[in-house]
C-alpha cells in the first residue's frame, strides 16, 4: 500500500472508493482449479473450500497463505452512555482496555490460542462522542479522523484483518445505525447488549428512536453520514480500516454486531463493498442475525457468544487458517497416487 | 489409569461399563465458580463458557487444559463395498492412509493449523470385514479386538481425544447401524457419502435395508450386537477409544457421520455414556443432524464439511482450547480493577 495523507474529511473518504480494487479474479480462479485436485471428494470441505477461494480473491494472490493474521480492537467512549442505556458504567472502557494491555481480557486469550498478533486502539477515552439524542455524535472532521486512525490498523505484511471494538453504549449507536440504515422500529434492531433488561431496555430503544428521529432524515441514505450523527469513534476506525483493508488486499474478519454494524455504515458508497469482509461469528446479540442476513453474510461461527472486543472475529482466525492450509498443502490425486471416483 | 489386560470378547466390554467415571462435579463446581470472577458480562463468552466447564468436569480437574490434544484417525475396509455402495473403488482406503502418512490429507493440515497430534491407525486393510448383507460384519472376538486396538489411542498424558475414520462404504455401515438402533426408513439414514446418487444411492439404500432385516431382529437392542454385525473394524475401533477415554478422563471430540455412528451403538449400554463426548461438527451428510439430535448434541461447527478423516473434530479443537485459554487465563474482575454492572 503507498503511502497517501491521512484523509480529513468525509469527501475525501467517499473519493476513496472509487479507487478501491474488486477481487482478484485470476487468483480465485487458481484456486478453484487447484480445489478441483485435492485429495478428497468434490466439495467435501465444504465452507473451507469456498473461504479458501475467498482468500485468494481478496489477498490477491494463490495459494492463500495467513502468515500474519491481526485481531485490531478500537476503543471509545460514548456521550450516549450518559442516558443509561448500559449495564456497565462507561469507566470499564478504560479499565478494559487496561485489562487488554496486561493481558487478561479473553482476546488476550483468543489470540494465543490462535496465534494471532493483537493490537488495542486507544481513542482518546477522556473525550466521548456527543450524546447523538442532543447532537451528532461527531463532527465531520473528528469522523474523517477516526477512521483515518482505524486505516493505520492496515500495515504492510498484514494478510487477515479481524475487526472488534470496546466501548460501552457502543450497541445503542449500533442499533441506532442499523435503524437509521435498513428502518423498522427500534425494538428489531435493540437489545440487551451487555445486559439491560426491562425499563433499562426500554430506554435504551427510546434513546434510538429519539437519535434516529433527529438525525436520519438529514443523513438522506448517506451511510457515512449516519455513522458520524450516530455511530461512535471505534465505529468509525472499523469503518476505515475495512476501506484501507480492501486498499491493501486485505480480508477482514468481522467480530459481532457493533462491528457489522461500522461495516454496514459503509454499504451505501458502493455496490459488494464489504465482498473482502466476512462475519466471524453470530452474536447472541438478537440484532444481529437480522443485520447479517441485510449484508447476505454467512457467520462462521455460531457459538451464543455476546462479548465483543474482537473475540469472535479472532476465534475464526483458526478456520481461515485451516481453509488456507489445507488449500495450499493437501496432495492431489494425481501426486499422491489416489484413485477418483470410480 | 492403568495397565489392563487387552479386552477379548464382548461379554468384557459390557463388563467394563460398571467401572467407567461420571462427571467430576468438583472440577465442574471450581469452573462454575470461576466463570463468575472472570472480566466479563454473565455469559457473554456463549458456549466457550459451557465447554470450559465440561472440559474441567471430564478432564477430572481445575483448570482445564489442552496440552495434549490427539487426533486419531482408524482405517479399515468393508465386504460390503463390493456391493457398490460408494463412488470410489475400497483401494481407495489405502492409498488414502498412504497419503495421511506422507501428510498430504486435509486432516494433516488441520492438525497442523490447530497444533495437534495426528495419529493414523491402519486396521489389516487387506481383510476387509464380511459383507453384512450376507453375515455379521464381525466376529464376537474380531469385533471385541477392534474395540481393544482403539482403546490404545488414548495413551498416558492425552487430554483430549478427536475421533474419525477413512473406510470406503463406511457411510452404509453407519446407516445401517443408525437404522437398527433408532428405527425409520433405510432413507433417512443412507445419504450420498462421498457422493452417490441415483441408482447407485437407491442400491445403496436397498443394501442397508437388506442388513438390517438380517440382523436388526438378532441384536435384539444391544448396540454391541448391532456394531458387530453391521459396523467395522474402524467403528468398533471408535466405539472402543470413546470407553478408553472415559476410563482415562480424556474428554471426545467426535467427528461426522461415521464416527457419530459408532457412538451411538453404545449408547444402549447404559445411560449417559457419551457425556464425555461432543460432536464437532454437523456433517454435511444429511443423517448427521438426525443423529446428533438423537443423542442430544448440538454439533460445535457448522461448514457444511463432510470428508470424515476426523476432518472436522481436528477443526474443533480450536475452539476447545480457545475455551480452556479463557477459562483459565482472564484475569478476574477484583484482579483487574475493573467495575461490575452499575
Amino acid at each position: 500500500m503507498t503511502q497517501r495523507k491521512p484523509v480529513a474529511s468525509l469527501a475525501e473518504i467517499h473519493a476513496l472508493v472509487g479507487e478501491l480494487p474488486g477481487a482478484d479474479k485470476q487468483a480465485e480462479a487458481a484456486a478453484a482449479a487447484r480445489e478441483r485436485t485435492l485429495t478428497k471428494p468434490a466439495g467435501a470441505l465444504g465452507r473451507l473450500e469456498s473461504l479458501a477461494a475467498w482468500l485468494a480473491a481478496w489477498q490477491g494472490r494463490h495459494p492463500p497463505a495467513i502468515r500474519r493474521p491481526r485481531v485490531a480492537v478500537f476503543a471509545a467512549n460514548h456521550g450516549v452512555a450518559a442516558r443509561g442505556v448500559s449495564a456497565y458504567p462507561a469507566a470499564v472502557t478504560a479499565q478494559m482496555v487496561k485489562n487488554f494491555v496486561a493481558g487478561g481480557a479473553a482476546v488476550n486469550q483468543i489470540c494465543r490460542a490462535v496465534d494471532a498478533e493483537l493490537r488495542v486502539y486507544e481513542m482518546d477515552l477522556a473525550t466521548p462522542t456527543a450524546d447523538f439524542t442532543a447532537a451528532p455524535a461527531m463532527s465531520d472532521e473528528e469522523c474523517a479522523r477516526a477512521m483515518a486512525y482505524g486505516m493505520m490498523a492496515v500495515e504492510p505484511g498484514i494478510d487477515l484483518l479481524a475487526l472488534g471494538e470496546m466501548g460501552i453504549a457502543n450497541t445503542t449507536s449500533a442499533a441506532a445505525l442499523c435503524l437509521a440504515l435498513f428502518g423498522g422500529a427500534a425494538a428489531d434492531w435493540t437489545g440487551p447488549g451487555t445486559g439491560v433488561a426491562g425499563d433499562a431496555l426500554a430506554r435504551k430503544r427510546a434513546v434510538v428512536t429519539e437519535g434516529v428521529a433527529l438525525h436520519g432524515p438529514r443523513a438522506a441514505g448517506d451511510g457515512l453520514e449516519m455513522l458520524r450523527r450516530l455511530g461512535g469513534f471505534e465505529l468509525a476506525a472499523i469503518a476505515g480500516a475495512i476501506l484501507a483493508a480492501r486498499l491493501a488486499r486485505v480480508p477482514v474478519l468481522l467480530d459481532g454486531f457493533t462491528a457489522t454494524a461500522a461495516a454496514a455504515s459503509l454499504t451505501t458508497l458502493a455496490p459488494g463493498l464489504l465482498d473482502h469482509c466476512e462475519v466471524a461469528h453470530r452474536s447472541a446479540e438478537p440484532a444481529h442475525a437480522a443485520l447479517c442476513e441485510r449484508l447476505g453474510k454467512r457467520p462462521l461461527l455460531d457459538l451464543g457468544m455476546r462479548l465483543g472486543e474482537a473475540s469472535g472475529a479472532a476465534l475464526a482466525i483458526a478456520l481461515l487458517r485451516a481453509a488456507a492450509e489445507c488449500h495450499a498443502g493437501m496432495a492431489t490425486f494425481e501426486g499422491a497416487g489416489v484413485s477418483g471416483p470410480a
